[in-house]
């Protein structure tokens, strides 16, 4: 895929951070094989690297690219042969674990935050009883209703909005477009990305006696407890009655659907795409795929890992790893795809058997 | 899962309503096992009552957990057996209808209404040529498009975009942040979720002849009739001509996706994440479960059910209930579930009759 | 499906443009079989049009409704036979290319396009480091962040909000409620639908050594090419490090997920909640199917098909075509679905089977 850069790439290029290779050596511990008065001023992939960006090699598929890369530098981890490097002209940083490597990397080349003031925007539209720490960030047109506390150092981004009686604790960040509905509570260090709604009523209704069907109140609300993050577009419903809870330190991606009353545990992580059904709960440290889904009412057990695509109509058991639509135990799940792609021939197989049979019981009963 | 409650907690705890079991058993119709007397002030499942809250007990299966709830008072279906209730303190409510009851409870407890004032607030920005009736109201920050009508007691919550040439009706309810684009339709007691999208334009392309694809102009709008519910971030779009239509009393709930001239008919339900194709059409009463996607041009019939995550190729017939992804009826489903479990089985059963049908086979031909 | 009209259905009662169906024929270089002299004034399926709309018949099928619709003109693939046409009553509009006419009918019947006045509302909010080109609009609180640059005749819908440093081409269009996040690019001719978010974090944390989950920066960006159209609250996350990438002319519909560091190429097509994992890479003029999702650091080759609803755990090579969850070839899926139907059957032959060979074999060891 090749792509003209265009006009405006320009805008991209602000003032960048520059370091050279041996000052970064010593931030990650590294040894450095090659010349350390290489600069480098960024981050980048082996393929779309630059002759001024540092690079990443993360397992010995990706160190035969490493010829081929435009990039000066590269971290890797120590044991990993490189083929063709050339010492006496780009420089390998060999650390002890480059996984970590990269996450010091990524933030040593984070452009730097850049926290908006405290204080409500002019334009932001405060309740008079609503309460804000003097810390806090509300930003342009964003709204807080009657009632609603907003903690300290939390941001609430441009035309976010904040229903009645809303309880938003420390250090979170609310970004552009979020929507929080009457009485929902979020704990310490919560991030939400744009456009999410958390709080909207449950999908329930009775019939109406006369053919329709009537919405039932949805009186709960939702508790976000401390150092979540919620992806962008995705929906939290509240409880019917009751609380829809998501447990610290849970990780929660895009266009995720949380209907009413689901309670998930600490440290879960739901890929994007994931959809739980009404009071089903998630026990602590499970993995849920992309776009599984889970039925209502059902429990699924601490560590459980549910494969992307999962569709789980029944409860499972703690550390189990389930796959498929309905859902099985992975190892099953994988025989059967096996011995499924045999199919056609066991059908040509069976089909000859029954011949053979058919002939032996004529030939025995025509010899009888 | 345990969880602090965090310092920001008392937020949602504003005035709320009390009752005494007595007082509530009169509305609901109820027996008392237990003291009239007690106090409750709000509604909660058995596991998170509190000393003063209601309770709800559905089934057998939640009566065994009434002993270790803190609930001073439940409502229960008049025949359920409640181990372990001891009338001298705690109150049971008879009903001859828990589920009923529950509904009524729900409304009992409901916060009270808060009807926003009627007329448009003075950040809303509407067209001149825009017609309000005088009891609508229009938050902060909605806009109003030429030649657009908002009905009766209907509400615009802040930052709602209404297109051009917009008809609702009378008791609509668009929350925060909704977009309805040009011309679109909406009649009475249409209640659409945060975010969601109605009108955008279809997905519809031609090749434009030099190896790009061109768009083809949406000039269609959606209708969405009386007493239909749309979910958060659920999008709706318009007719590439003609118009996609949801039927009366129609209930959609977050994260669908309904495509160009999509037609679904009256008092369907469809659930979270649903996605309908171009041009599908869904008769009266049809029940779609989560995830479940149908291919464009199809007609499901009246009354038929798509399990969760169905994906149907084909036309579903009228009253048909069909699973799995390519759908098929559900009682072949299931057969064929439980055979493939047998499928690793069956192998090595055929690979067996094979090796010995081959060894009469030989002897057969030895012995001739 | 029968629905009354609803009092509000004359607000969409605008003009509209009235051709005589010679008129249209010589713009189509139609043969018209029936009066020249019928006046339409709009656009319609056969069962929804009424006596004024222009209709459309695509194939032999939609033929046979010509009989019961009211439209008074339709537009028909010059061989197609229609059965009751009555030409003294009703006109037949004969084309080369039904497809082709439907996509220059849509242009001529297309409400006239209303391009927003130029400059900026004065309820924007412009950072002064911004740049605008003149020709661009942008619309009522819409916010433009420090560093941003506009293109020509690009227009930002009501309430859009772009962060800083972002570089937006000429002729592009976003809708009401897009989020661009900060340093994104996008060239010309891009359309985003509303509510969708550019720019989010990608989905990437690392233990934190305590039990919980750290956040890594991602301090990556999105770049889209021109001529890209984004569906509504699509979300496309930023790279962890460098780009996620959008290639030219590629089309994405409403409630797609593409996670970091995705790289589509040119041409493509996802249709509707399609999602893609981190680091996947899609080659040039690939079709992706709705609801199919493909698993992260996966290569799909140029001109790949992947069904509706494909999961894919592998590579899939160029051109070709994948169904299902897991995803195999096509054909082999079909049959082996043929084959999965008879696996009851299959069950019942193989149980006969080994009953006839125990006796056999019971009866061979009872004769020896």
């Amino acid at each position: 895929m090749e792509h003209d850069e265009g006009p405006q790439r320009e805008a991209s290029d602000g003032p960048r951070t520059r370091f050279t290779v041996a000052a970064l050596a010593q931030r990650l511990g590294a040894e450095v094989d090659g010349p350390g008065s290489i600069v480098v001023e960024g981050l980048n992939a082996l393929d779309m690297a630059g002759p001024t960006d540092l690079s990443y090699i993360g397992s010995e598929a990706y160190a035969a690219r490493w010829v081929e890369s435009k990039a000066p530098a590269a971290a890797v981890t120590a044991g990993v042969h490189v083929p063709g490097h050339d010492p006496g002209r780009r420089a390998l940083l060999r650390v002890p674990n480059a996984d970590l490597a990269l996450a010091q990397l990524l933030t040593i080349f984070a452009p730097p935050a850049e926290a908006p003031p405290a204080g409500a925007h002019p334009t932001a539209i405060i309740h008079p009883t609503a309460r804000l720490d003097p810390t806090a960030s509300i930003g342009a047109r964003a709204i807080v209703g009657a009632g609603s506390v907003i903690g300290p150092r939390t941001i609430l981004e441009p035309a976010v909005q904040i229903g009645r009686d809303v309880a938003i604790g420390a250090d979170c960040v609310l970004q552009a477009g979020v929507v929080i509905r009457d009485r929902c509570i979020l704990h310490d260090r919560v991030c939400i990305h744009a456009n999410a709604v958390i709080g909207s009523d449950g999908f329930g209704y009775r019939p109406d006696g006369r053919g329709g069907m009537r919405k039932l109140p949805h009186i709960g609300i939702v508790e976000i407890h401390s150092d979540v993050e919620i992806g962008a577009c995705t929906t939290i419903d509240r409880g019917k009655f009751g609380k829809t809870i998501i447990g610290e330190h849970t990780k929660i991606d895009n266009l995720v659907q949380i209907a009413h009353n689901v309670r998930i545990g600490r440290c879960c992580v739901l890929a994007a795409q994931v959809g739980l059904a009404g009071t089903v709960e998630i026990g602590d440290h499970c993995q849920l795929g992309a776009k599984c889904g889970v039925a209502d009412h059902l429990r699924i057990g601490r560590g459980a890992r549910l494969s992307a695509m999962a569709g789980v109509p029944f409860d499972v058991p703690e550390g189990a790893e389930v796959v498929g639509a309905p859902a099985i135990d992975r190892r099953l799940f994988w025989q059967i795809q096996a011995a499924v792609r045999k199919l056609p021939g066991i059908l040509k197989s069976v089909s000859r058997l029954e011949r053979e049979s058919d002939r032996t019981n004529g030939a025995n009963s025509g010899s009888s």
